[in-house]
């Protein structure tokens, strides 16, 4: 057996359980079985056993800033012992240079953007926010390309309704769906959800609105709640 | 932001990771998007990580002594580290107070009702029993109105399979449904599960039969197996 | 409450918190709601928090072995705290001796087979080989009777995805089916999972390329990787 790092296909790992991989030159057996239409000389691969909105952001940006495409975003229940989900995002490119920039910058956002995920023994909460959606986001949410886009969920589900009340009341936004353990979700997790678009700001202010809402609730079910990395909306 | 407890729409919390909340005048938008028809002015809101049987028997007496209507009831998969699922019932009223009499009584029985949940590192159980079903255990699990209803779960699913067996046998009850994880639940816990009405007695003495089989079968696979607060039906 | 041990029912357990039994004579009833036309004397049943190749493919075996058949393989999502699935699975036949042979064969093997489970505190492994596969195989997995047979599965999913394309490219097998958390699984558990039939030579050498594959990704990830008893396969 090789030791730990040695795997050519590893590009690095981040927080939430997240890896990242790429694959030159797949199976072709194996990529027809993925339902992929478009033959890719390479793949890269983030996924997780925690999180997904943050690692969708850090890849949809990374998707932005390189030239790869989207080749399927998926939603696993998982998240431990949290009662929401994990990710699972392929995207491809021609070259296998291109896909190992787009995952190292994804890695690197991830550890940024999961710190809007906060987690107690009682339940987890996850904010993302992007000024300007690109189309991991459009694939993944239903965001609207280049326009604001917003995402709050809360656990366990009922706290996550209490949020997007307070969100959706707070400023004037398009809700784009909102989502509970039955309706909308296609895995049964433990949230009530909701994404929104609209102006820039009126975004934003939606957002700190659930934010403060769900932080709250959620602490006063009495376990600490920690954020997975660092908080950044308070710095912005 | 507030400090834990200050948030205006927290009525409370109870076992299992459960909390008590009320909305006064939802947001439009997320009232439609809820799949609701009247346009109630208070919502009231009972979710848990874990444990559904307990609070949905809850929930049920509290719909009875006051003046509010069932609006959703779901069941997420998440109960932690245990292979069942959280809660997440949401009621209406015209007016606040009814809805946070019924939060406030929801809670107060939902840390006696879970008793009737036990857990170990292998598995778990959950028994309810109401002699009256009312509306909220009429939407969650088929019961008849008015008619003593029983319910029985054991994990992992062949457990309940045998408790289910043993409890048919044990008494002429009328069974509603079983429940194995592909076939009637929709989350794919790891339960077999069954729902029974008929007289108050042969309920009764059902429920008991299971009981003691899960309880039993759970102990023989080596970990401690404690109840959620205290058992009560050993009382009754 | 009877001593843990005395239920009659109780045949033994095994390792990942799996439990087998035997019910003699299943209430008429229940049968029926368990969508089997046929009314076996007995039923067999093992079940498990954690895993399912494992003990599907020692079931596998124990069936080949005795006069039983099989009446219903089920996958719950739950694994504890890993992003996998237990199993539910039961047999028939006209006698009680004989479920209970299968049963106590099935426990037996399973505590070998499971040996090639692996978890952390980041993902977990599974692997699977038969040289013929049975009629369990056949059901569970759509495994070719008589053939010999191969499944691996990753997780976090894109280890699995990883795995699958080193698998496939070490060795001529033919794919059966490829699932990821939104395609193929029904409980979006949050693994790549891959079937695989051809010549046992082969069939063995690409479990093995996926094995490596895996076991050096998931260690990559920073936690100690163990196996659920003993690796076995390093000594065939």
């Amino acid at each position: 057996m090789e030791t730990a790092g040695s795997r050519k296909e590893l590009i690095g790992t981040a927080a939430l359980d997240t890896i990242g991989m790429v694959i030159a030159g797949i199976d072709e057996t194996l990529l027809e079985n993925m339902h992929v239409d478009k033959k890719y000389r390479a793949l890269g691969i983030l996924t997780s056993r925690c999180g997904a909105a943050g690692q969708f952001l850090a890849l949809d940006d990374a998707v932005k800033m390189t030239n790869t495409e989207v080749v399927t975003i998926e939603l696993p229940l998982d998240a431990k012992t949290w009662g929401g989900h994990g990710s699972y995002a392929v995207i491809g490119a021609d070259s296998v240079e291109d896909c190992t920039n787009a995952i190292q910058i994804a890695l690197r956002l991830t550890d940024k953007y999961v710190g809007e995920v906060y987690m107690s023994d009682s339940g987890h909460l996850e904010f993302c926010y992007s000024a300007s959606a690109g189309k991991v986001l459009e694939q993944a949410v239903g965001a609207e390309l280049g326009r604001a886009y917003g995402f709050m969920t809360g656990s366990p589900a009922g706290i996550g309704l209490v949020m997007a009340d307070n969100a959706l009341k707070a400023s004037p936004v398009d809700l784009i769906w909102e989502m509970s353990p039955q309706y909308g979700t296609t895995h049964y997790s433990n949230e009530v959800m909701i994404s929104f678009k609209g102006d820039a700001g009126n975004v934003w202010e939606a957002l700190m609105a659930g934010r403060a809402t769900g932080l709250d609730l959620l602490k006063s079910m009495g376990n600490e709640v920690v954020s997975a990395t660092e908080p950044y909306y308070d710095d912005l």
